[in-house]
């Protein structure tokens, strides 16, 4: 089974400037945390953005539905902000990819600040996605949740089922 | 659903003993990795032993077994040291816990060396035990294997299908 | 020799909120940096401020000065950030402690981070306070300057001699 | 000023061979901590051995004076195992090198553990060589030491005066 790796962006892959003292992002870490891992998986990846989740609009949106569709492989990962990770799992369930297994996550803490869940969540979502039927899920704090089931505690930061 | 998780020791618990320049176990690092992976899982976590599993013989196997049959929960993830996990999921399968999903991981570089695969195999094996079938199987480099169809490939590290 | 640490934030101290998504200040990481460098010098911490340099004014420069004034200790080590460690300097200078070695020092990236450069600063910047003779000195990128030969050059984040 | 680095290996440059289980050496770690402590020193780095200093034997520590006399610089950092960095400093001091200011540091725990005193120690080590008078020196713990007045606490793994 080949997987499919969709980069957007999100807390993920942000880094710290040291000139501005402020975030931002230039490569995707996912090579390198696929690295980390050992992963023996055959994967594809493919960064459509980089971006923070809070300014992606509707454009931006279809365009991850659509890469999504026009993939060839029927099992999806796709790295994503937290903030807005639900809307962009409602957008490719309408997208009717119904034949598709598409595993959303994401990560609270940059990968590049030692102290990240991202590696714990990319390890989870690529086994889940080997496994699950088709639908769009979110894989997030070790569960998954259907697309249509989920919402994220912005008090807590965890994600809930609802 | 709740997990249980049984700790045996191996790389993943390793710590470097800055006194001798020697590698050993002192507690597990479990709740520490859980807690940065910001898991939500309902689990029970148990220190079955402390060993390199090179030095796991048939009394500490069955001990493991034992505890495995023991578990009132039907969801079991196991970290083991990878010399001898092949050998243990082999007990498990034959120690006749039909109703049981259990998933052995572990880990190539101890957690608390900073380069761990660790965070990525304990991600990946708390997701496979929640949505394979009841069985014996073993997960590692994001990939799950029927505890009789792997085998790790000392000469890179990596577990292959038999 | 006991030596002071005067903690007032900067860089060093700054930490990632996972619910904002933004850097901010808790307490500061003196103690955990001291104890990593398995540091045995006799040293008395004291906070002053957690602030970012930039928004650090006239009155809160004052009280640095004041506070390294009534110091007991003849050696200071002041942790700060980058942006304006060489006005404070200035402001030190200026406060005529002349009996005093101070020694001014910060971080590029957070030592949460992990890639940070904090832990090797500290180490310089404690070394140089108790071999160089009295007076106001920075100390980055392992080396020292006396306060009026030095600057900050922003394009590249080092510092160099003027 | 130009400082030299002399590696000789010891726990700062240990690594993990995930396939055996047991540490290594392989290349200095050096270059990398230089990058990471933003060091712009004017450095030379050579790299004399690689070795647990428990294996070094008369013949090595004198090829270690060689090239300490053979240096063109007159600061000279040595990265030593601290097992026996006090015999080393005994024979380098035996070696007439009246003109040069040398310290020797080292590491409890190896650099690419995460946890290391290592970065700290050579920020120290660095700054202590570009002050002190001629003479043989060890740096650890924050502290610097003469070569005849320090030793190892084997029970606490720190140097103390002797």
């Amino acid at each position: 089974m080949k997987i499919r790796i969709l980069i957007t962006g999100g807390t993920f892959d942000k880094e710290y400037d040291e000139l501005t003292g402020r975030l931002f992002f230039r490569d995707t870490h996912l090579p390198e945390m696929l690295r980390l891992g050992r992963c023996r998986l055959d994967v594809a990846i493919e960064t459509v953005m980089m971006i923070d989740s809070l300014e992606l609009e509707d454009s931006g949106r279809m365009a991850i539905v659509e890469r999504a569709r026009e993939s060839a492989e029927t099992a999806i990962v796709i790295t994503h902000g937290t903030d807005t990770i639900v809307e962009t799992a409602r957008a490719l369930a309408a997208g009717a990819l119904r034949d598709k297994t598409i595993v959303l996550t994401g990560a609270m803490v940059p990968y590049a600040f030692g102290s990240s869940d991202g590696l714990f969540n990319l390890g989870s979502a690529l086994s889940f996605v080997q496994v699950l039927p088709p639908g769009v899920y979110v894989a997030m704090n070790g569960q998954h949740f259907p697309w249509n089931g989920v919402d994220k505690n912005r008090a807590t930061g965890s994600f809930e089922p609802v």
